[in-house]
């Protein structure tokens, strides 16, 4: 396993060349395309890793899969998803248009951004530090891992620069959908600046494969919230590249924009990948590559 | 013609019942919808007027034909039509997802919010007051009323529910089309504060009806852009419903969700109306119908 | 006149090569781009005309406004405006997404193909070739020539290419705005392969500029059609450049991707330009430099 | 096993009057709603059976997942995605409007109309019958069931009111996508139209739940194929509904509009399921919300 680790860091760190760190997170653009790392940690507590896997770097849209959980544990699947669908979507994942098109303003999914900060106004608690602390809290939980804290820089860089995302927070107050923009932007960039290495990212992901249970053996979420969260990351985890990554990868997996990615094969094991060489729908290019190579070596598709 | 408007006016205000006032704007969801004022003035200053045409209100979307006018002068038709279009569009007012699917973020004409917002950016000036105080100024100019002044009231009113305003400026800035959401809104709201009655609107249109000279003589604007103004009057001036008020009032007008409307026969009179009753796109339905009659008893048609 | 005909063809001859002629229909693209022609008709009958006036080409899509004006006298304005709407729009002539995304299936206006096509779907008679033959006999009369018939060549190329209209009158008869397809189109087709000359075009144009009444002093259509028709030229009678030519230009006109233009100054002259290389939006791009170049020398702009 | 079938189908067939019977396709139409049947086949042989389970109905848009196969065996993967997307959409079975507003005339995925359209135009032959025919074939070796066949009244029935399907063959045909309009819709008609019972579609479902091996062991589709095939059914099986299904149901599934719906637990056993009766999005309401009270009493979701 490690050896075979280390051979696809190897092979597929060149394909960063054809992708691009993000840019338009100015903090998230001075990362080095070239780093690529992985790490696999499986139940008996066993860890695998090779490349940059000691690189720490933000969840971003990964966050959008712990805040879903918070929300569902605060409200209920009723709750949640009278006001986010639990549709896939063929849009990209800051697309706005759908939500005027359609006859009801409501996001499609929560693991786009309109859906993502639907989901961020529901997580309780009296104040904005307070609500982005649980989800932070429930990081540190799945991962095992009590230093885990947001980047504050990474955190001011997006709060200073998201102009589609506040667009599409205001359309949504425009829709009645949510209350308070700026309180939940807040929320919202909070958790996307949460900071992992892909030793974490692995651990979240067993947790996951262990439907709610940690490396530890402690139930941090309920088993009904843990399976729903696998079946959004099927298909809707990797963007509008979800359907692609189901047949050619076929396993969970949640990716940001910072290059992460959370993956897991249901009862074997978690995976954490980082490389921030982005393809065009904002997927880890070489993290993509890495997986799906991983995935056919040992037959881990769930499909 | 006093005959004519009072018996036009009494014949349309019934027709209130089928709209609404504009319910989204606190301080309009004030305004009695059964009221209906018109007045006409003529090159010679004969001013007729009836109903309620002493009510003040305030100009809404009339100001974007002002700003307009202002923004040409500060940069020229190549200037501002690099940043917006000169094409109707079948979408309403507050309409954002063209933006998102068309190849280019520019929106279609500058008449419909999010280019009307690309203009008050355009507008020169020091400070945001010295920018909106050039907007109102030249609404001073066009309607031989020193006294015009913004209503404090409806410009807080529209500041703190502005929401798909907001989500359409921060859309613009997002795609580099705007570079200060808040700055720009505070122009937008300004100017869109602006209060006038039926005669200071019937003034301003003599003063384009006679393309660009008020009733005293005094050259405001330059004949060219007040031409331009005009076309655009007739192409976008009531919404996406400026096509069918070509063909069954067609004359160049301009209205507001407080219920007022510019208009204007060329060369021969500057018309205001005042119905805060609306229809479901956004124009006065009585102000609407009384023009569409008087336009028919008098020909006034310029098709 | 003559002799600023001549030169106005000369001077904007070279643009052509910034355009193309329209490939889609396969008579249409041998067209040889370079060719420019107009034809100006006063109501005293004199006719200036320089270029390649008497090159003849197919009507195309300013049949539209011929079969609106029949469709009108068949069912009335309440008729033909409860299945096709009158306003102007931002899209394409051949775009068929708004027809879903809409809360009914009602083409925007009848100079875009959709409307064209429900429009022609309204033209009585028993068979397909009497309600065509009702639409060419009426370019006959407004253009006061008894020759005037179809070119069967391009009429079996439109009829044996055209997928996109197909596919608008498939959608439009699937949502039960029509009842025919085939039927339907062949109309439509026919009425686009009417062969003109820019005299012809010319004389039209005056027709329309005298409210119905031809050169030889027949009323050949009633004077609120006549004017309704002028209406729809100014707000949708070039494409989705209507507004801009509306600025620029500022006289009623309707063109067609054979290139031809009729246009029409109100009680003064009738118009005909036949320029085949096109620009982006399907409009003659000779033809639309020509007709600026000459509103802007005498002063023509109705605004 | 059967008593629970017997009940479940008891339990939910009341459900069929918050539903309807498709009504656009007049054979569908007359359809009892209330008829309600499944069968569930296991690798051992064992049948289990309950309600309507003998009644005869047509795949409909389960057939898209039989051509895909047949496409990908002729051009393999790469052939066929060059094509056709893999990305589940939000939008309707038969939506139109995306092919439009995207850079790229690409159907999503084989799932919705536009696509399997594009997939029907790729299966070879040397003439209609040929090529439908080994869509057939294909049911009639998955189903070990020599005499399937399909029904001509269907056939003809969706030929004569197909519409939509047209319309969106047309478009594609304008895009380039595909090259013959009427072929290829009459072999997507004839593959619609191919008539079976719930027992059939338990016996296909466990074709695929063994990765392409039939009850009798016989090879009938390559592993990866198989594979893909239920990748799809998990992503876009059940229209726009398809996310929702995965979370509340969690296996692979596919519905036509006749109201059947082909599903499987891999390795473990096939089911076919038939309640005419629809919901909104198309998919057998009764049918739905048996399977989701089947899955959960037995734990069978893969997530």
């Amino acid at each position: 396993m490690q050896t075979m680790l280390e051979s696809l860091v190897e092979k597929h760190r060149p394909a960063a060349r054809e992708g691009k760190v993000a840019e338009y997170i100015p903090e998230l653009a001075k990362q080095d395309p070239r780093q690529l790392g992985v790490a696999v940690v499986d139940p008996a507590g066993e860890v695998h890793a090779a490349g940059d896997y000691r690189t720490r770097f933000t969840l971003q849209s990964i966050s959008k899969l712990v805040s879903l959980m918070v929300a569902l544990m605060d409200h209920g699947e009723e709750g949640v998803f009278s006001k986010v669908g639990m549709e896939p979507t063929g849009d990209p994942f800051h697309s706005l248009y759908k939500l005027e098109i359609a006859d009801e303003a409501k996001p499609l999914n929560p693991m786009i951004n309109a859906g993502a900060i639907v989901v961020s106004s529901l997580i309780r608690g009296r104040t904005v530090e307070e609500r982005a602390e649980r989800v932070i809290h429930l990081v540190r939980e799945m991962a095992d891992n009590p230093d885990i804290d947001m980047n504050r820089a990474v955190y001011r860089s997006e709060r200073d620069t998201a102009d589609r995302n506040r667009a599409l927070a205001y359309f949504l107050k425009g829709c009645g959908v949510i209350d308070e923009v700026e309180e939940t932007l807040d929320i919202y960039f909070r958790q996307c600046s949460i900071c992992v290495d892909c030793i974490d990212l692995a651990r979240m992901g067993l947790c996951l494969a262990q439907n709610g249970v940690t490396l530890r053996g402690k139930r941090v979420i309920p088993e009904d919230i843990a399976r729903l969260a696998k079946t959004f990351m099927v298909t809707c985890g990797m963007y509008n590249a979800s359907g692609e990554f189901a047949i050619r990868v076929g396993i969970p997996a949640k990716s940001g924009v910072s290059g992460g990615i959370l993956a897991l094969v249901p009862g074997r094991m978690g995976i954490g990948v980082f490389g921030p060489a982005l393809d065009k729908k904002g997927n880890s290019i070489t993290g993509t590559r890495l997986l799906e190579d991983f995935s056919k070596k040992l037959g881990l598709s769930i499909f």
